[in-house]
């Protein structure tokens, strides 16, 4: 199987598995299903659940054990986290966040359920992912039992107020002090929580803002996997580094693809974050280092799977994909 | 002790403990912890945790068990509740939802923090709970892990599209319809999820909207104190029926107060409700009919405790408690 054919097949389980979970009528009200469904199913790159498949079937891998059945034992929680991602980005386009009216060439929730369902049908996904993840057949082992309560404890921490609503909350207060070009705390205060009024962010407090925003989610949905999977303490640490490396990496490639299409816009000369005020890699370090960055975490993360001999599965594939992906 | 006594002991072990684990800088950013702990510590009443607490020692005194250990293992849960309880607050204020500038006598969250960081410390509040009910001390008893997962399944799907989030959509959209004055469906498909355009509610489909908007956390407070203590199928059934029908009491009471409130502010002619649109029982009943509704949701649920051998647990005085209650 190719990696085009892989990524075609586990998106369509994943798709498939979705639209089972999602709550749907006559139990939820079809106000909010509809609007949770519009954005959940709106053919996204199903990133974070193809990383939780994928760590599953790693560590199914390199502990001998079958790939098919950690895959299983993983989909809830690889559709749990497509569920957060989601939430999160409904919550993002909002006016008093990000203020977007577009995502993916369609209105964003808001613009077509109005703010108050939209943020409705992020509180409902947000809740819909950790009922996922709870999902208790009677009788259940009670190895798997402390598998889910540690993926669960993962993913509430990477999600919450630590991590991605952290990350968020950072992004936010940095932005609203640029835009009022009034700032009286450093950025490293903001950061490590020092500080509550906010200030811009240099290079450094940029890069924490992502490790919260979106690396904690990367890196969750890598734990969730292998921890399902029943991967040992070493092979976990080993693929949470190889996690932490896509995931800065990730964001890098996202900055420098704002610059690059927004380049290619005509008439329009920066990019969506620098017209907002948003710092981003390409503005503190320019194109090129921003590049090399990107190359430098793309070979750390691969250098983590040859240590636990995974250079021949699908996180490799990914990892590449994520770098040198154009849109 | 008396119940003035009691609630206050309680109060404060739950305030103790809410400060304790809530997330808190440096591991979380403090513009989003202020915000999540300014509403957290604001004051309310503290009624679900009470619940919480109270099921758990009334199930420990049914089994024979220690009460004190039933309510030490349900404080995490207890917390949990209120930062659920707290989030939905903070999101129903907002601008796109109710509306409100004022809570407790305080500013809410969105004018003192501004709108989006009030999205984020509601949505971080929400991870937060699902993190503590996740927390996992190392070699857990296989009892205890199950009773775990079973707390969040319960809480997530009640909190989640299906409940609360699904009650305050259909809130919404109703809400939404008066304003509009138009109308093309009918409250109850509304309501059972059939139809997705809205309708003013009816008197059944104003008790199903609150069925889920308060009453499913409510009902998921005393199932979490029940399950964390170890009920029996059976005594969590007849726990299930007190908490149904003190909830419906509770939200009944909720309405009559608000236009007694109104009633008595000079050149104030109705509640906030009622000049919000807002179906309530004395419009639907008047003012006498909806306490007589009151205490007889009030008999039935002191008739399931009864029939538990609860009749003199702090159930039946938070029952009380919840009908009398004056503000």
């Amino acid at each position: 199987m190719t990696f085009a054919e892989y990524l075609d097949t586990r998106r369509k389980q994943v798709d498939a598995a979705l639209e089972t979970w999602l709550p749907k009528p006559p139990a939820c009200p079809a106000v909010v299903f509809e609007a949770m469904r519009y954005s959940l199913m709106a053919g996204g790159k199903r990133l974070r659940p193809l990383l939780v498949l994928a760590a599953a079937e790693g560590t199914g891998q390199a502990m001998g054990t079958s790939e098919a059945a950690a895959r299983d034992a993983a989909m809830p929680a690889a559709c749990a986290l497509e569920m957060i991602h989601t939430y999160s980005l409904i919550h993002d386009d909002l006016p008093s966040m990000d203020d977007d009216d577009l995502r993916r060439g369609r209105p964003t929730s808001h613009v077509v359920h109005g703010e108050g369902m939209a943020i409705l049908a992020g509180d409902g996904l947000q809740a819909a992912a950790f009922q996922l993840l709870a999902r208790e057949p009677q009788g259940l082992h009670p190895t798997l039992m402390a598998r889910k309560l540690r993926v669960l404890a993962i993913v509430a921490e990477a999600v919450g107020p630590a991590g991605m609503v952290g990350g968020q909350a950072i992004d936010l207060a940095a932005v609203n002090s640029h835009s009022k070009s009034a700032s009286s705390a450093s950025s490293a205060a903001l950061v490590d929580g020092s500080a509550s009024s906010a200030a811009p962010l240099d290079a450094d407090g940029l890069q924490a803002m992502h490790a919260r925003k979106t690396g904690a989610l990367i890196r969750a949905a890598v734990a969730a996997g292998a921890v399902m999977a029943g991967a040992d303490d070493r092979l976990a640490g080993t693929l949470d580094t190889y996690a932490a490396e896509i995931g800065l990496a990730f964001q890098i490639v996202d900055d420098i693809l704002d610059v690059e299409g927004a380049a290619a816009t005509l008439g329009k000369t920066a990019g969506k974050d620098e017209a907002a005020g948003k710092p981003t890699y390409p503005a503190f370090f320019g194109l090129d280092r921003s590049r090399t960055l990107a190359a430098e975490c793309h070979a750390r993360a691969r250098q983590a799977l040859d240590s636990a001999g995974l250079l021949d599965s699908r996180l490799d594939d990914i990892a590449g994909w994520i770098v040198n992906r154009t849109s």
